[in-house]
């Protein structure tokens, strides 16, 4: 059984994790973390306390955070001092966050990904072979769309779409971000040329999509050596 | 018969607005213009010589105008000279070029426009009725797509439907504009709230749309005394 | 505070109300439903145990319907029996069963409609004005979406929109059921005509949209006269 | 350069086809077909005269057929019996017509396909692709939609992206077939399973895509030895 810690244990993302570990016979939910300093800290999550870290860490044996970047930042060094596993959903990192998560996977196994779920990865890695076969007369427009409570734009998920494709055009791709009512999450990508176009859209129909696909991560990862990995790994190898 | 004149009428609009007129026993195209100093000038077109105008603008009883702000504005100044009704569907006008539209109109009767079709404006006149039934806890965002010649952006047509929602939010609406290949024209806008959202998408198939749209305002605007009109005025009075 | 009862209260529908009425101040749900011979009933729900009814229904203000065409059959019995107020969302139902609810109407109130939510019944409302404004050139078909669970095909949704609508076109409106997933519910109306489209999508984002809209009912309903009505009360009047 | 035959000539595809045939130095177009006992035999298509065969077919390299099936099969024959090169996109063929194009392609070259886009045969080679990375927990629908005066329903391009599919997912694929408007041609694919979905729609902007791919056919064809091609030889390799 997985010994699991919860980072933003009480915001959206962390208690549908935390619902769907506590229905998996896999794992053993052991820490409930949140920031420092809030409300938050004490309250009672099934049989947990939320705390706030970082010592509790010490008796997990991987620790799944979709955060905030400054928390997930702390959580990074936390992870490396106890040497314990990783699955980052986090968005929005800077330069200096992306080359710490590259860095702590040195030591322990990391799964970093913008989008936890199967059909988006799928797309990660197909969307290049299309925009292949139909030629460089082409071009790629992304829209996505996600709640108003949303902190960062565009998505991580529209920049890694954004960047896949861009390495096979060698030209920036454009992305529209909407924020609007409670849209879990779609992106949607526009081919088109030569009177003809494609649109692929991937909708999130709930955030259980991205509880599950964390889950499946935390399990794939157990075990295995410091290094950092994508859902790629997870889904595909 | 109403003799008409095209301004533009090498473009892609005039282009169409000059076949489908050639069909209609309602119009004879006696002037087509384009600007001066272009190789265009002297080109034959069906029985015709493109000029240059504003001479040729005094023997025609309408000029229909989709061309670019900098010509409109010349055309406006021909039109109220030789009295000739006008319609106008260029779009991306600045300040002063509307008031100009305005000045004009008091001395010869104009229908200006950013969109001629019948589904999108029907859209202007109901979308804030819609918006009203929701009530204020629903958000709006707006998503156009146009081809990647065209020159503005938001449309002009995104920018009529902004306004007349905004009017009833009394917030901003955001559009974003997608420029991407041959497409005629795309508008969606996206109402979302309360575990729900209504996308309502209008799609021009063909230019044919905005060159039969034209054609019915100048058949309506014929006889009509002085006047600022707009496609509501032509499709619904 | 409303005395609540719920009929098929471990469905995804019933359970969803539960949890929602719960954390309703207005609302005490005070009787869960489920039928005669599951294994459901004796199970506890919160502080309630699921039972197969009709005496429990003497002790409640109002019953909520979402279940299937015999189950709400009975249902009808039960709350003409005990004069009690009903809501049903329940779709399918047959010629005969709709005239007992009609018939059930003359003794107790009932608000009766195939989708609760605020955007959909807008729609209902409005749909047929843009035809009007659109004009008899326009052709119009409907595609709906659900999950691959749903037992009625088409939805009573999409069935409402096409009689709405053949209302004012004088046709037959086609209706096209995708089943798949789990869907939530989607329907397009699709208007086409003279080089143009407008395509109008109302997506639920998840079961709190009609559970919501339910309990919405249910407060307006408690107090009201016997008499038949519709979402369209509840909302607009 | 080719001498170039066109079957159907004044129809919606045949016309297209002639008009950009004649901008295209690659072609000269010596036939022009129509349906004996039409008053269409006879009537001037630039320098031509439309005949309605078969002796007209002597004179050509290379027969583009996008006509109805009774046409086709007659084509069939009379470029078996002449030896002329074939480009087939009539849809809606029955058994015993698909089995006679496979004969004829015995004696000649044939490239026989129902959608000549690149977008569309992108599709069909790369969604199985797709399929089989997300996995057998989703499920797939298809939803066409075409302009109301087409004589097929589903589309001959929505029945092979069923065909392709099914031979992945060993199911049948349902296709819905909106018929609306002028609409030129979708075809939306959507897959969905465990809280998400992604759905794939192809758009014609116009009948160019088609008469421009066929012409790419005819093209490529030309001095290939007898045999059967399909759209994806053309343009993939």
């Amino acid at each position: 059984m997985i010994k699991l810690g919860i980072a933003g244990a009480c915001g959206k993302m962390g208690r549908r994790i935390f619902e769907l570990a506590s229905y998996d016979k896999a794992f053993e939910v052991t820490l409930a973390l949140e920031r420092k300093g809030t409300p938050l800290i004490g309250r009672e999550l099934g049989k947990l306390k939320v705390s706030s870290g970082p010592d509790g860490i010490f008796l997990i044996d991987l620790l799944i955070d979709f955060t905030v970047p400054d928390a997930t930042e702390m959580n990074l060094e936390y992870v490396a001092k106890y040497r314990k596993a990783l699955v980052v959903g986090t968005t929005g990192l800077n330069e200096s966050q992306l080359k710490k998560i590259e860095e702590v996977s040195h030591v322990v196994p990391v799964v970093f990904s913008p989008n936890m779920s199967v059909g988006v990865n799928v797309l990660f890695s197909l969307l290049p072979e299309i925009y292949k076969r139909l030629g460089n007369e082409y071009g790629i427009e992304i829209v996505e769309a996600h709640h108003k409570t949303k902190k960062d734009a565009p998505s991580g998920t529209a920049k890694k779409f954004a960047q896949v494709l861009s390495e096979v055009t060698k030209q920036e791709i454009p992305v529209h971000a909407v924020r609007l009512g409670d849209i879990v999450g779609d992106h949607t990508i526009i081919f088109s040329g030569n009177s003809e176009r494609i649109e692929i859209k991937h909708q999130a129909h709930s955030r259980d999509l991205f509880a599950l696909g964390a889950l499946k991560a935390a399990k794939w990862l157990t075990g295995k050596p410091a290094g950092l990995y994508t859902m790629q790994d997870v889904l595909f190898k």
